[in-house]
């Protein structure tokens, strides 16, 4: 990983986790409710999404002291997605990362109540900003309900489901992704726009950026399923051929994913060009999304 | 019920129940989501929140474009909670307002996801509103946000499970009720409030009447358990006294829970008195709230 990718991740991750464990400490509930949802936010993970949105605040100069709870916000979302997609009726997963997951450690009530719990603590984040204008607090409460529910994130999940039982084309996969992975990682980029005061022009490059590595990201996802070990994924390799599900590699074959893969990179990078900036902090994330081994 | 009461009723819920099924069909999502989303929230139901948010603004002589959505997002959050309720891994019910329950006609992963997307909507919806300002759009998400997350619905959830398996107190019950089914009413009698530019005081009054309406509505439910067939209720009834919970009844006697709840009717009806109306809605809907029969 390039260096000052590694710095920026290693100063600002950090942050996340401990504003994480913050946000959710300060609201009064019952302490296995807290405790599931700290269980699967304290779980580990890249990070990806929050570190986003402060790469796009660093990459226009900006600084905004909203910025870590809108990035906790974007995360608090993923984390409910992954514990509601574990559970027995969906995935079915006993292990995330290497431990075990929600449902496991505190049965499946506790998981469904403890993602349900995280997608209202982001909500909550958002309308809880102090130092941006009002406006854009509703920008970034509407960019993230259109970005994680029916037309987005969620909307993907059952996208997928249904792509379990059938043979999708390229384009439906692409679909899937989109929806599934590419909705939420499109919020990040425009939630730290948004808190750049980004003109629009610049935030219709953003999307498009955001648009190429969230797909890069899934196709990296896939390939590394068929590549790497179960050990070093921390999760189940290859369970897509197992489960007969449709991928880039399978569809296109492990070689013609790596040449999709490397088109969404080098359009995502392009889309970079408006900044007039060699050490983009975004165009490293582009790098490291395509290069990463887990 | 109240002529007048049962006038704004029908006049309303149509209205309500229109506008819910134009918010879930606005958005473009996979056609099985929107199906079991619609499903749940044309089960019928009361509609007591949307109509209690409508109530306040009546009771101040305002009117608000806005009110309807603001209605309609406390209703997908009734709505989401219910079937995440019924799943089986947390109260098993096949049967809710005499259909069955949504995991039993769509699955339990695209029930889970359809709740996930109502609670999304929910929010979504708030930051759609054009004709209130920012500021309080913003009280509202955050309003909404603590009413139905970990500190208010979401906890009263987890509370009322661990309830089940102990014997609880006349204090305990009354801390579950009041987060389980009083942080949203609550929301409602705010949200109204909001939308009416009420006073703090004003509001301050409200409050204590929506605390007392929500233990009434509590108070009477497990008496109509006690009292009426399944046939009536169209849910099964003595359901509580079969699982050995703690209820008003089992507590107080039925009679005692039946002087408990004139009380909170009373506290409720007395908080209103700074409205100065012989004819409030607020008042008509806590006289329902302890004389229905379902």
């Amino acid at each position: 990983m390039d260096k000052r990718l590694e710095t920026f991740i290693s100063e600002n991750a950090p942050l996340i986790e401990a504003e994480m464990n913050r946000l959710i400490n300060s609201e009064i509930s019952p302490s296995s409710l807290k405790e599931s949802m700290l269980y699967s936010v304290n779980a580990g993970g890249k990070r990806i999404r929050p570190l986003l949105v402060l790469a796009v605040l660093a990459d226009f100069g900006k600084h905004s002291e909203d910025a870590l709870k809108v990035a906790c916000a974007a995360e608090f979302i993923h984390t409910y997605s992954l514990i509601h997609d574990d559970l027995p009726c969906m995935d079915d997963d006993d292990f995330r990362r290497g431990k075990p997951t929600n449902h496991k450690v505190f049965g499946e009530a506790t998981a469904v109540l403890g993602g349900d719990a995280l997608q209202t603590r982001a909500f909550g984040v958002l309308a809880s900003l102090e130092h941006t204008r009002p406006e854009q607090v509703i920008r970034l409460v509407a960019s993230l309900a259109d970005a994680s529910g029916a037309g987005g994130m969620v909307g993907g999940q059952v996208l997928d489901m249904e792509g379990e039982t059938a043979s999708l084309s390229l384009r439906e996969l692409e679909e899937v992704h989109l929806h599934k992975t590419g909705a939420l990682l499109s919020f990040c980029i425009e939630a730290g726009a948004i808190l750049s005061d980004a003109q629009d022009d610049e935030l219709e490059q953003l999307r498009k950026y955001a648009k190429n590595i969230g797909l890069a990201f899934q196709i990296k996802d896939d390939i590394l399923d068929v590549t790497s070990t179960t050990e070093q994924l921390g999760k189940t390799a290859n369970s897509d051929a197992a489960s007969d599900k449709s991928t880039y590699p399978s569809l296109l074959g492990l070689e013609g994913a790596q040449q999709q893969l490397d088109r969404y990179h080098r359009d995502a990078v392009e889309s970079l060009a408006f900044l007039e900036k060699e050490d983009s902090m975004l165009k490293l994330f582009a790098d490291y999304i395509v290069q990463r081994n887990t």
